[in-house]
């Protein structure tokens, strides 16, 4: 087990009717806020309504910044900046999901950067202060709500970037289950393959000492496995959404990750698809991930991926390769009977952009840990996975 | 799931050469500490000179607390508040297992107490402020290093009693496995059942709905089957340790017990026996689960107990309590091969005392919440115990 350091004092107040502690949770803080919202789901559901009350009830001021889209622009973080220096606010409450919480972590450091937030992700500048950041969080997917990262979109250079910061962890997450009863299917199957990757990011790593991460990793991925479909059948069946949200939860929060070198490639690759076509990240994950792992499994790696088709999906057999490519075969079907796509043609990738995926995903260097992908091994995935 | 708030934020410090770090964590918040810790077991391992050689080069000042017993006296907790007061200390560090955490915790909160120390425990005050408490971890057992809990001994009253609170939880905790290398066998062992046992406090609940947690506790209690006879024959093996002393700190964090209505039954029960014969504590629960476990058997837990079997024990078969019984019996097998004692007789215990524990452990009331038990229940599971 690798040495770590671990901490995340974010607060999580989970369950039903938790959303009306918003007002003494912010009033903690602050009582001029910048509340961030993305389409009108907050306002269809009636939350929009019952949050903007109760501030109003509490005495906070708001100021709005509405419209964050699922890959969130700078131009919105450069807005809600603006925001918040030109009214004196000083707390940025995210009501959404994981684009709209990146969006409010971008606004609360930019905030105290004197040049463009872009900065940071282009490794210009560092997040040394930021506003402190509330939470209402309405889909379980990306882990935002208890962790410092923050992945922002530029449409002007056509990127997907993202940082981390300790400064960016929420003070606190409201996480009621009911508010994702209207997620609709296809963001819920989404969703739930977020989950899952991110938990196969630290699960697939170059270090198998951490016996105890593992086994809990399995735990998270078995939960998805097993709540996923309720929810798309039955959407308002709590124990299945309550259970989908704390695994989102869990999954990032950095506990898992204790002790493991993580890989990222597969999100890493999935980030340059969505910068381009503006895909769920999700789906783009559901339809990598598989060609992913057949393309790293190897004798260094065979291990490993035996390990999780039997105990994640109780594959038995003793051929390691057999054993891991059934496990292989059984998590595209998974993610295939969520509705999903399986190829990044049927999402209308272009073949020709495959090239500048490639290059842009590793121009930093090489990604992954599990197993080392240059450009070319990215490529290679791509294309499996384009048709 | 039921509804929870859960904040955690104890920083961890995890793995070799991590305790150089107490310097700068200390001086974070004071330059004048109490230094806590039990025998002799941290000056023969090195442990007390590392120490106390950072502490001196950072300039830090401290007084001494040693001595500190195994199952920690109110007394050792009255001694530490008085050389705080005396000297002007305002940290407590404690150096050692969970006793140790103990007796610090007490002496931080009793500090800003007017009245004596053991009001807390007997409910006639409550922790409203402490000092900040420290941690340097020599044995994976009780968790203590990453909650506000805190058990401590009355010799006078023969009483053993817990408080919790959220001031009590340590700022940092330095946790080296390699520090836990010379933990004898029996109390190897004995901190392997104290880790599983906290788990079955969560796992055994009368709310079936938290799969994740669920799963997450599978997921420790085959850590510590698959470490802890590794942790015996190898007392060296890095891995083994690690993956113990995080286990220990990952069960009783407060994260797998989100959602669920929690137990305690066993270790209510354990206290009783331990107040008077100043048993290690993991000792006593590994004698007296497997008698709560059959005890508590009926219509109502059998499916429990059967899942616990099945997904932690692998027991296959059609009869729930058939199954249930087969991983009651490979629970007690295992508790055996680490070396413990399966009777109360063995340990000492005598039968008459039996009644009285029965009567003390449920002077507040019934015990439990997967099964309710009366005064004359506990005397059934620990007359079944004896022998």
């Amino acid at each position: 087990m690798l040495d770590f350091t671990f901490q995340n004092p974010a607060k999580i107040l989970f369950g039903k009717d938790q959303v009306p502690k918003v007002g003494k949770e912010v009033k903690k803080f602050s009582e001029r806020i910048l509340l961030v919202y993305g389409g009108g789901s907050i306002k269809r559901s009636g939350l929009y309504d019952e949050v903007t009350q109760i501030l109003k009830e509490n005495g906070v001021h708001y100021e709005e910044l509405p419209g964050v889209q699922a890959n969130p622009r700078i131009t919105s973080v450069r807005e809600g900046i603006r925001l918040c220096r030109e009214n004196n606010l000083d707390l940025v409450l995210a009501v959404g999901g994981g684009s709209t919480i990146d969006c409010a972590k971008a606004i609360a450091c930019g905030f105290y950067h004197d040049g463009d937030p872009w900065d940071f992700f282009i490794r210009k500048a560092r997040v040394t202060n930021a506003l402190p950041i509330g939470v209402i969080l309405t889909l379980a997917a990306t882990g935002s709500e208890m962790n410092g990262n923050t992945v922002i979109n530029n449409d002007d250079t056509m990127d997907k970037k993202g940082i981390g910061s300790p400064r960016l962890v929420p003070k606190f997450s409201i996480l009621d289950p009911t508010y994702t009863f209207t997620v609709p299917a296809n963001q819920t199957a989404a969703g739930v393959v977020d989950i899952i990757s991110h938990i196969f990011e630290t699960y697939f790593s170059a270090n198998n000492d951490a016996y105890l991460q593992d086994r809990m990793c399995e735990a998270v991925i078995k939960t998805c496995i097993h709540y996923g479909p309720i929810a798309l059948k039955e959407p308002e069946n709590y124990e299945a959404r309550a259970n989908l949200m704390w695994a989102s939860t869990v999954a990032l929060n950095g506990l898992l990750s204790t002790g493991k070198r993580t890989d990222w490639a597969t999100h890493m690759i999935e980030h340059e698809v969505s910068a381009i076509y503006d895909m769920t990240h999700g789906l783009g994950l559901a339809i990598l991930t598989p060609y992913w792992m057949e393309y790293v499994l190897d004798d260094s790696t065979v291990e490993k991926l035996a390990d999780y088709a039997r105990n994640v999906w109780g594959v038995s057999g003793q051929d390691n390769y057999e054993v891991a490519r059934e496990g292989i075969r059984n998590t595209q079907e998974f993610f295939k009977s969520l509705g999903l796509s399986t190829t990044l043609k049927e999402e209308g990738v272009k073949e020709e952009s495959l090239e500048t995926m490639a290059k842009k995903a590793t121009e930093y260097g090489p990604l992954g840990n599990f197993k080392k992908l240059e450009t070319s091994d990215v490529l290679e995935i791509l294309k499996k996975a384009y048709a």
